[in-house]
């Protein structure tokens, strides 16, 4: 029978221009003074976001102060770092403008301004010391300038440890953000590989928590129409990053994701992901989801190929639900892979960033370690030489 | 272009059985003290429904006291009367154990228990005060036996001001449930007449929601689910309350529904049906929508007739929306007649509630002036004259 929570308390604002916003909103958190997280690249000054968004705060009377040495895969130093320049300042609230590294950085600092110890302490799982969180955070607003993590909806902050190979997504109904603003028009600067590696971030956030065994019409909803809008959108995005209609889509499609990961959530695809960008912090994200994906979804399909020919339906294919259930994973992975060539990231390979065929025990012990918690969530049982097998194949296709 | 809002914090807890987590979630409200709102006809004590509350909260140390005079229509006085005792007694949050009725007077009551003066002075149409109130509500834990009113969703209570015609719709971010526990069990003795009144109202939620001029890719895929699914299942539990497949569909319908009075919301039917009510207590708020919509979605489709052919598609006509957009309320219209009569509910007559013709003016004027809010984001400009011509139709018919 149908049994489901649903809670996601951030008030999304949405839409094309929606940025002015934040200049007059009712909704802005209560206080005088901002700390703007944005990433060290120096893209959130040079496009001008970063005065735009210092203007609008100023029109509702809060100052404030830029963290800008944000780097992708943030790590834990800098969340203890910025969070004791919070203290020492008295911020009332955060801003994080840019991608999931910055918001998730944002959203890490946000707690532990208000809590004691490190920032591991709080971690569930690796060497964490598993502490409960004893206050609140910070109020934190998102302003994704990305179409892809969707931790404008959602929780979750991924967080490497410092000097080790562990990165770990944690959240808690405290790390919500209050407000996330999403303006497409952000994001038109994005360049087409970014686009790509951000979209599949999104994309396989939906599909992920549309297999999850924790299911819900809300979740199964969503997803679908995550999936369905990243297969038509993501080509044109990438084709021309200044299609309004296609930008549009693809923000809202990665926040519908973001609220699967709230409701449903990922699956091990996640796992090993991490463990990926764990060993190689140069490995993008949506870069690594990719180069998994075929290997892990055809092993996946074998074991539990139930809801596969949906997705492939989402994806395009009418036929698919005629087809018998264990065709789904099939048609589901001819429709992958022509998407991953249509956004330009087939020529991609885990050599190129470095990965050895020696190493995938190593890494399926890391994504059990650190990322363990997905793996009830996945719809088969998958051993530790499932999945050393999948980090083989993936690296040597 | 695609533009919205989100906001809908309160968590769900969905399913069979799922009233047993009041015992141990860790999502109840703070405190030691609770006034459980009940209904005057005795139906919660009788069932053991108050019973299995009282002894679950017991479970996590909670002491209840109970309010049980709540009757259809709730009115400002009680309201008055209960927040008094709230305060007197020192209740740290109320949980709301009923239908529609019994929720709201509990969401208005916990508002009023913290802020000073009487209800109607927070009211926003009619005679209402217009005063913002200054602090945050009780805490609300909402239980719904009924799968129709949606408030387990959304921050809208409707109060009668004591001794007047004024049914005034209520909400503000305070006054969303912090806690909703649905549990389709719990509906099962609702009687078929309940059921299909309950659930029409629900039905219309969804409807008006994906007509109003508000509009978002959420509140659209949560619509025509709710609007599919009723369609498919009220009859059932109309047939036999005792169907969990029916009552489980239907409460997630319900719910669904809820949430697009959330983002979307209400369009003119309902400003009609409140003025029925409001001159007549008696009038069962679905059996009211039911009596007017055959004449309000006609008119209204000849002035708009804009996304009823969806509609109509979401009710099973599948050919719908190969027919031009002017067919489209014909269409809709069709499979609503099917649906009152499948639910048994084509035998209500306005004449049986005491409504006559020449109370058109006075009804239309009731409307405007107390849910006039609602005809901003209808999709077509009614004036006057079509709105007593509505109602002339509906009670001459
Ligand atoms: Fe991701
Ligand atoms: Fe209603």
């Amino acid at each position: 029978m149908l049994n489901f929570q649903f809670f996601m308390p951030t008030r999304l604002i949405f839409g094309p221009g929606s940025l002015a916003q934040l200049g007059d909103t009712a909704h802005l958190p209560k206080g005088e003074k901002a700390m703007i997280f944005i990433g060290a690249s120096g893209a959130m000054v040079q496009n001008g976001y970063l005065a735009r968004v210092q203007g609008l705060l100023a029109e509702q009377g809060v100052r404030s102060v830029v963290y800008d040495k944000v780097r992708p895969n943030p790590e834990s130093a800098q969340v203890e770092e910025a969070a004791q320049t919070c203290r020492e300042l008295g911020v009332d609230f955060l801003v994080g403008l840019g991608g999931g590294s910055t918001i998730d950085t944002a959203k890490a600092v946000a707690l532990l301004a208000t809590n004691p110890g490190s920032y591991w302490d709080y971690m569930q799982g690796g060497s964490g010391g598993k502490m409960e969180t004893e206050h609140p955070g910070l109020p934190l607003v998102a302003i994704p300038t990305t179409a892809g993590t969707g931790t404008e909806a959602d929780p979750w902050t991924v967080i490497t440890k410092t000097g080790s190979q562990e990165k770990i997504g944690f959240g808690t109904d405290q790390t919500f953000p209050a407000l996330s603003i999403v303006d497409p028009e952000l994001m038109v600067s994005l360049s087409p590989r970014q686009t790509a590696y951000t979209g599949m971030d999104a994309f396989f956030h939906a599909v992920e928590s549309y297999l999850n065994t924790r299911r819900s019409p809300m979740n199964d909803m969503l997803a679908m129409e995550a999936v369905n809008l990243i297969g038509l959108y993501l080509p044109d995005a990438v084709a021309d990053g200044a299609n309004m209609e296609a930008r549009t889509a693809l923000a809202w499609a990665s926040t519908a994701a973001g609220i699967c990961e709230t409701i449903g959530g990922c699956i091990s695809h996640h796992s090993l992901e991490h463990a990926l960008s764990g060993f190689n912090p140069d490995l993008p994200h949506g870069a690594g989801l990719v180069l998994l994906a075929p290997h892990y979804f055809k092993r996946l399909g074998e074991m539990a190929p139930q809801r596969f020919s949906d997705l492939a339906l989402a994806l395009g294919d009418e036929e698919a639900q005629q087809r018998p259930e264990a065709d789904g994973p099939a048609l589901f992975l001819a429709q992958l892979v022509e998407l991953i060539q249509s956004v330009g990231l087939a020529d991609e390979k885990l050599t190129d960033y470095g990965f050895s065929e020696d190493q995938a025990d190593a890494l399926a012990q890391n994504a059990f370690e650190n990322m363990g918690k997905l793996f009830p969530v996945t719809p088969a049982k998958m051993s530790h030489d499932d999945v050393a097998g999948i980090f083989r194949a993936a690296i040597n296709a």
